[in-house]
């Protein structure tokens, strides 16, 4: 008997009928034999009303509150889902964060899985149940509800598989697995059959939807193989997996790009030590994630900072970046929100050398300018101007033979 | 320093304006020096809209999922209503039930407080924050979420304010406090100013719907003095407090009606011991609340049982009571749902005779016939045909002396 855990995001469980067939499909996965844990997201809507609800109200609400009225999305979906389920003539329970023992930090809206008490899990699956959870919150230790941004239920998901050591944790979604690079701009794109976690990892922080980074870093961490599938049929997606001997040999797994970055450069930083740190403190304080940093080499003193966040921090950035440049004595602050990063991704580059030389090569054939470069072990990304973006992916696909032989996906 | 637990109820915060304008007053009566404890109940609306919702997935919801359901529409509200506070500059925390230190028991829908740990409580007041408390929802011991039940909100206020030691527990609603009678069948009818615990409980149980029956039972039993006013103006409401000399001087205080209640008579019982506990244990068994009992003297060792039960229950009953007339052989089962209830109130009666006589006297000079009779220390209560509800009414009203001096009410 192995121990499965589903997760079905907000679209598959977006209407009523949609939740029965959820329920159905549930249902068989048990009678194959299995223990069901399922993680739900609120349905499709739900979460835009009562953001809407809240804006209504006031233009800044309160972070402690709208995770209370968030919570509420996922809470309504499990009770359904629960209802549906024995209405079918079979056992669930529904559990929400805090009846699922999912303790976490307390930076609302961003709170982060601490440790998952599983007692009360364990005995509803001990009784044939269908344990249904609340995704996407838990609770903190003042015993406040909490929820955990973007993605939360994919979270939610694979900390249960970890913590209850369960077989597969398998993520529902209106895609079918996880693909070279996007498919709407590069209709060559290829499904994967199995990605690294640290492939993954690297497609997910880069913009590729399908996974939320956290969810990654832990089946990661604890070694859950996640199966990535469609909503819509039963074919096998994609497995996202430790590392194997097979995946070294392949140069690049995946292309992939994040049009919601912002560059900001500061000009003329006096170099001096604790002048990074300075500047970058506040921007850490407010909780917003720089990603790429890059400083050149210093002249007569002076030098200049360039560094990327997201769009929708970029106002908010400029904002105390500059009050920070007068300080410290910097020449100007520049901003541009017009760029986009492009990256290849692979773990086999780890034991080739040349593989960003081709990138370059291969961008600068059709004249797309380089702003910014950044390298990991396993990726290579440059910041180009958004206008490229698709061309730049396309390019990128093709020049380290990711392209699909069929002319067109899926034919 | 006083303490104020307040409660309002679903009209008066159906709608972000509503919502801003009950945290304005909530705020004021902050301001002018009481600590507050806010309960309330869901959004106008949104109850009807779950329920509606399970409805569409299943005849028959589940009871524990039901109540996980229903319990979001609180949720939203206290979010949205601590949100408005802060962004008025106040503190405010909104508690669920479980965070609010709530215990129930686990009768589904039908919940009882058993318990409220007020620790958070007191902590949040201490630091002048406007605590706010879901209505209608509690935990039972197995850590599930359990509702009240109809009305339970305002038992969630009581209970506070009794745990608490409130000074006084104020209910909002869409009328300006309690009347003698139903002012839309009586234009006479007249605002009262106090009413004894035990004349609000037979009020309240013979239909009168402004103050759930449960929370005035707390009510009286720890002493907490009830407020019922209105929403809409700064009048003082009525006072439900303990009964004084005052009370005892008007005979009765109140008339009261109750129109869904149906009639069940099984004839030609055989009368013997035992034969009326096995009649009402399955009625019992199922919840279903028996209101009055007559039993005939016996004749030829038989005798003719009638009782009423909630209209929505009568299929229901009338079908497990043939079963069992079968079983013990009664002649047959009759049921009447055209039977209304009109009772009058007061703690006056205690001490003076011919109460239930005058009550006769007026009802047969308009020729109104009484099916059944039941009496308590402080409640006359008469069964009559449905359609004179209205006329019985309006003729106790007058000749208990209750009628307003005016022409109408208000004028």
């Amino acid at each position: 008997m192995a121990l499965v855990v589903q997760k079905y995001g907000g679209t598959s469980v977006g209407s009523i009928e949609k939740i029965k067939t959820v329920a159905r499909r549930v249902i068989e996965t048990q009678e194959e034999g299995n223990q069901m844990v399922v993680v739900l997201s609120a349905m499709a809507g739900q979460t835009d009303g009562l953001i809407q609800l809240a804006r209504e109200l006031t233009d800044d609400p309160d972070d402690r509150e709208l995770d209370v009225l968030m919570a509420t999305g996922e809470q309504v979906s499990v009770a359904l889902f629960a209802m549906a389920i024995k209405s079918m003539g079979h056992d669930a329970r529904s559990l929400l964060g805090f009846q699922a023992g999912i303790h976490t930090s307390h930076l609302y809206g961003k709170a982060r899985i601490q440790e998952i008490e599983t007692g009360r899990i364990k005995k509803d699956l001990e009784k044939n149940r269908i344990v249904t959870v609340a995704g996407f919150q838990g609770l903190d230790d003042h015993g406040d509800i909490t929820t955990l941004g973007r993605g939360g239920s994919d979270t939610t998901a694979v900390a249960l598989a970890a913590s209850l050591k369960a077989d597969v944790c398998e993520i529902f979604t209106d895609v079918d697995g996880i693909y070279t690079t996007d498919p709407g701009i590069c209709p060559r794109a290829r499904k994967m059959d199995s990605i690294s976690y640290d492939e993954m990892l690297e497609m997910a922080s880069l913009g590729a939807k399908v996974l939320e980074i956290r969810s990654v870093e832990f089946a990661k961490k604890f070694g859950v193989p996640i199966h990535v599938r469609s909503s819509y049929n039963r074919e096998r997606g994609t497995m996202v997996v430790a590392e194997t001997k097979d995946m070294e040999k392949v140069l690049v797994s995946g292309v992939a790009y994040n049009k919601n970055e912002a560059r900001i450069t500061i000009r003329k930083v006096p170099d001096q030590p604790g002048i990074a740190a300075s500047l970058f403190e506040s921007i850490f304080k407010s909780g917003i994630i720089v990603d790429m940093i890059v400083q050149n080499t210093s002249e007569d003193g002076l030098t200049d900072l360039t560094f990327t966040v997201p769009k929708v921090d970029f106002f908010r950035t400029m904002k105390s970046v500059k009050e920070v440049a007068d300080k410290i004595g910097a020449e100007k602050v520049l901003g541009d929100q017009d760029v986009s990063k492009v990256s290849i991704i692979g773990v086999g580059m780890r034991n080739h050398a040349g593989v960003a030389q081709k990138m370059f090569k291969a961008l600068a054939k059709e004249n797309i300018n380089i702003m910014m470069i950044s390298t990991s072990e396993i990726k290579v990304s440059c910041l180009i101007e958004e206008k490229y973006t698709e061309l730049a992916v396309r390019v990128l696909h093709n020049a380290f033979g990711l392209d699909d032989d069929q002319e067109e996906k899926g034919q």
